[in-house]
């Protein structure tokens, strides 16, 4: 195998010393494709180019792994190396989960595999358990802690009782979150890894944002007061659920027991909790993001290239059932709110109301789709998170 | 698929009544082998034979699924299977470590498949993940608690601080251990397993015997003392390292520091952790014994079989290198005694010396070589843990 790969952060370069070691994995880097040509690199220059199809247009190069940030650019670099008939290897998980269709397309249209492993937890093998291990009918859920940075701050926020904002400086100042955190803290990346592992794990495609997701940032003192006097850890948590033929999948903020196996799973950890028949769970945990568990993930689909692996979407090919989306389920929610109170109407059910001039909340019984509509849901002093 | 079971357990039971829900797995039990056909079933009595030659000689009947616990029957069931040409699925093992050989050379003149997902570690897929995901050299190192009985009973001595007498009875009590518990305290069923994994791991065949293995059954007071003030816990660990074509392979009880993730796997639970290149480590936690974990990777074996699988043992099969065990390498460790001294010259270096009336003990560096041909080892009152 050739390789042509775009980006030469931390991951291409462990991947250059790597693959030179290996003695099994047959590939060879012929050139990186990067933005700025002028700046000095560890490696020869000739391995080096800023023109994308000194990449794409070569023959010799049978696979591309693309290792950049932009969505939209990797996207159309994805699409060309796949319409020029060439593997590919990727992690970026926003491009997928917005192009799975068409991504699927271009698999099948053109022969070529595409592995993507990196893009959902990092080091976690989930995607090829869900091809390879959990490739029936037999898996009832999935769900996890599938975003590092959040998990990062939620660990340190319960840890020190230490409101969102504060943390949250402290994680970028570390380099544990963003400079710009929106992706992680509003759910949204763990929303895309949720919906690539929907195909995989139930062979259902879905526009990401139709997932009901909540973020992190509103959580303040009091909830995690809450959590600690109530032998709580707060998670964001993505679940699917399979019921008959109809999925639940959310991205919540989750109160989990402290002795739960979730809560264990601190600071920058990963952790994917799988249920099959059998009533059995199956916990794989470990770094979920960083460049080396993704390059470590990265790797193995160079390798897998090599005996010529794709994924086989078994779910969707086998399923005779139409498997749906389903948004009418009922959830059991903590509300915590100030001076303007929810509107107690969208309640099936209030179970616990609380006051205190430190705050308010309510336990109570609400459905997916009137949390969706709910307005309420807007002030900023009113704050959602799920009981488990 | 039509199968013919051999056994009528919990997990025998259980699968009949989750293939008759799954919409997916295309397989049907035509007959299972019991031994005692007189003893009342829940299920119609046409589907009970005790004569196996009815499931074995039956040309309808294309997979053999082997759940006995007698290893010398199994084998022989499983041999006659695959030599009439049908695919084997098996938990058994006993039976694949000490028949490996056979059951390769077997695997490959028939054409069949055989799979045991369930004969190591049960729910954790950690067969299918050394197949799929960790498929080539850059796997370095696998190791984790493969005993369920003995995990059980150590967290018991360790929480209660409770001889390993004492425990072993309450754990036969409960039914977490089995009335001769030999092959679970001296470590002899985590060898089997360590041996099959061995083998998908770096593709070294191994006798079972020669791996180097001490059990838990001296563990007392004083062991579990000096745990406790240095904050450790004391586990049963199978582990293997390869360095460079080498493999360390061993089973012994290890401290290992209470807050690893080692040592958060309590009671009947297994645990595995995988290294591999860019230094990154694979953490997989799931019930380790009992029917329903083993029920769940049989079932998941027959559903593999659905569509052809077979385990293509890459490790051995493209490995350049002659993988070898090595039994040349020091050791840290622990060895507690009473009146009666380990022999000092053994030892390359001992680096510290405690006595009391309580106890003596000494921590240094000893080499396998040594370890294996000590004397002093067979004394009762003289015991060693490994420090990790």
């Amino acid at each position: 195998m050739k390789l042509g790969i775009f980006g030469f952060g931390v991951v291409g370069q462990g991947l250059y010393h790597v693959l030179q070691q290996s003695n099994t994995i047959q590939a060879e880097i012929a050139k990186f494709c990067i933005k700025n040509i002028t700046k000095p690199r560890s490696l020869d220059a000739t391995l080096f180019t800023d023109d994308k199809t000194e990449l794409l247009d070569n023959p010799e190069i049978d696979v591309i792994v693309e290792l950049i940030d932009d969505a939209e650019a990797a996207f159309e670099i994805v699409k060309t190396a796949m319409n020029s008939g060439k593997h590919v290897v990727s992690a970026n998980k926003k491009m997928i989960a917005e192009h799975l269709e068409e991504l699927l397309a271009l698999q099948k249209q053109n022969k070529v595999s595409f592995l993507y492993e990196g893009s959902c937890c990092a080091s976690i093998p989930i995607i090829r358990n869900l091809e390879e291990y959990y490739d029936n009918d037999l898996l009832t859920s999935i769900e996890g802690i599938f975003n590092g940075s959040t998990n990062f701050i939620l660990t340190k926020m319960i840890n020190e009782s230490a409101p969102y904002k504060d943390v949250l400086k402290e994680a970028q100042d570390l380099g544990f979150a963003e400079s710009d955190p929106t992706l992680d803290v509003e759910g949204i990346d763990a929303r895309y890894k949720l919906c690539i592992l929907l195909y995989h794990a139930f062979g259902l495609i879905t526009d990401p944002h139709t997932l009901f997701t909540l973020g992190i940032t509103k959580i303040n003192t009091f909830d995690i007061e809450f959590a600690q006097k109530n032998n709580f850890e707060i998670k964001l948590i993505a679940k699917a659920k399979k019921i008959g033929s109809q999925i639940d999948a959310t991205v919540l903020p989750t109160f989990v027991d402290k002795s739960s196996i979730l809560a264990q799973t601190k600071n920058e950890y990963n952790a994917v909790i799988l249920e099959s028949a059998f009533s059995e769970s199956q916990f794989l945990y470990g770094k979920g993001a960083g460049d080396k568990p993704t390059g470590s993930a990265v790797l193995s689909d160079i390798s897998a290239l090599g005996y010529g692996y794709r994924y086989e979407y078994k779910k969707s090919a086998k399923s005779k059932e139409k498997i749906e989306l389903h948004e009418d389920f009922q959830m059991r929610i903590y509300v915590r709110f100030a001076d303007q109170q929810p509107d107690e109407a969208d309640f099936t059910e209030v179970l616990e109301k609380y006051s205190s001039r430190y705050g308010n909340y309510w336990i109570g019984y609400i459905s997916r789709q009137k949390m969706k509509e709910a307005q309420w849901l807007e002030i900023p002093e009113i704050n959602v998170i799920a009981l488990g």
